[in-house]
């Protein structure tokens, strides 16, 4: 079996793995999470944002400036050139709650699952705290990588 | 009904809530969060960290940074003195995956869920980045406040 | 005559003063700045603004996380607990341009004009970036304190 | 009409350019910004300046470290490996007060006018804080781009 | 034997400390470090001191911000509201090298030991980066607290 | 001569310098650094270490964090894409003490002594603050460039 933890060290002690011979190439990560919330705290929310906007263009905003400090954030994490992030944010009637979707993209020598993980999860964190006044039994879950390009070890994409 | 978004000004634009008026008194959060894996996944950390105990005291350590970092991830939270954080992580086989609990505290104007959350939140993330390579499939779920003490608006309690 | 360059130190060389003998009191600061533009570039900002608010709100939200960063870009300022900040954006047609105003408000020993200054400075430089497509030929100007509020030095007031 | 704000995307919402595709070429940028200040203010710079070169020193510094946090400060720029930063301060005796040019360089996929600008406006802002126990009234002004080079939207160069 | 290492729990993992019942007292640190280097370096950093002071006026601003930043790179350290940090910078001849001092001083619940041995730290690595050109060999040693004062654990003096 | 202070302009003040025309080569640097402490130090960390590995993984994870942090904190390095960071730490008994090991490496257009310097450094720091509630009297020294391989200047190795 050659699947291992890979920023283990031979003595088993955390080091970044060395990216230094990978080929650059296009790399894409698309990740997602989901806010549940009680039913007036969406309402509330997306009222709010239908006349200005703020909950969740913050939450969009706070998003894409998370994922470039990914490697700030998760020590093994190598510093890259992202050349896009996007975060969208919808409503999902069903939870009820509201769905995070982020993108993150590099032209590198590694990839940027973490980046959009960060991006999605910062997105939650905010809308959390921007709601919280409101309702403090939200809860983030379904933080999840829904799909990636690009890369030695191939694409992916998650189940449904 | 008083109860409303508090970060959003008269005119609905986002902006931080004003806690100069409030009291300084001490404050505590806990948050928890789960990472699920396949088992193998979880054997193969427990065991690393067995002997070395490098993935969960790296996740530890991400999560106590991160919530020292939290106001400038969450764009409204405030600066705050936290006086103490930790972060424990233990297996929980019926996920199977690991539990991540997070605690913050603060003698202070405002209180720290924010930062226990965002604890909790990195750590998930940095488990995943030191997993990802054996296991893309990992989701992390439950984030939420599971208790805070102090301030004015009371204590909580999450229902089980 | 006791005024001085009070961050120079008995030979000169630049430090941070010493605020541990300032009394902590509520001190409030207000600064505006500038953004001048093309009657077109105006119009193309406040038509997306009267659709999505994007760019007012963007700003709005770089320049209050700006505020918390000021100790980590102006050298010798303080760290200090900020209880409020706040961005405001207008627009000003005799520019024509936008005008942005910033509050910053602390329970502290030092005042907070550079955190309003900074608030300001980088809601312009945000402003910018995301016109800049449009019109490379945007001035920032007028960045100013207003007034301020608190602390020994006494209150302050800009002539108009 | 092609021009748009490049910033919003298809339903106005704010995100990072694309950038993947841009062609990496060497690019600059200078940007310059102008502190005016009462006649005796400047002649208490300069003075220091002469024995020590703190003020201006410390202000070049700042803006130096502050090229380097642009994507840090400014939410949709994009993260870059910048080769070269300089800030020049000289007296202007008409203003009277300082005039600060900013230069920033890099070998890369998107330009570099946010990098000159932002270290202008940090030095400016590092000018403003060290000498404001004397003078409360400076003004910040004139922040713009001189000129632009490489890239594909052509070189820029400002009217005088 | 009370003594024991303070940041690990009562498994052994690494947390913060809790401070918070600590009491508010006006803590002093002084730190120092020294660079030892070929002759030759060290007259040519003086000899560029004595006319632009630009090596030791950069060293002792990058040792004065990176006080500032002590809890982002110390995991353990708990953010605090430094009321001053200076730090200055003497040739010793005998080494040949440059000795720098740092002070930090807090009214607070936890000392700032790190902060003043970060800051001499830091101003260490910056002569070393400003005069690596021509002299790769230097040498930096001697860090240590030299006294500090206030808080329950009482004074320290250094021995010499 | 033309050895000289690469980072001091025409007129001696300090700035970046520029590596635009650079070549992009594969270059790693090693650096050392040791933190001495009483015997009685030395062993409570490394029986702390056989059980849970704590001290030492947690100086680990800091240093590994700093490296990529060096831009920021030595104000006129280049930021630049670190393909790989570690660092080691082993007892020395005969000092008594803890000797830290550094490597950064990176394919690019500048050298990165300073990463691995700067990761040494806070390695140690980090060291330092775990351990000094039981010995505040321990000395970092002996911080030095081991060897570096790449780029114009040629390799280096240090004496012994």
């Amino acid at each position: 079996m050659t699947a291992a933890l890979t920023h283990l060290g031979a003595q088993g002690e955390a080091n970044m793995v060395d990216v230094g011979d990978k080929v650059e190439t296009t790399r894409t990560a698309v990740a997602e999470g989901f806010v549940s919330m009680r039913p007036q705290t969406l309402e509330m929310i997306l009222a709010g944002n239908a006349k200005k906007g703020d909950v969740l263009g913050t939450a969009r905003i706070a998003g894409i400036m998370a994922a470039k400090k990914t490697h700030e954030l998760v020590p093994l994490c190598h510093p890259l050139l992202l050349t896009k992030v996007s975060v969208d944010i919808e409503p999902d009637h069903s939870l009820p709650g509201l769905k995070v979707t982020a993108l993150a993209r590099v032209t590198g020598k590694t990839g940027v699952e973490m980046e959009a993980l960060t991006a999605a999860s910062v997105a939650c964190l905010t809308i959390y705290d921007m709601a919280k006044a409101v309702d403090r039994a939200m809860v983030i879950s379904g933080i999840r990588l829904v799909e990636k390009t690009g890369g030695k070890s191939g694409d992916y994409k998650a189940g449904s």
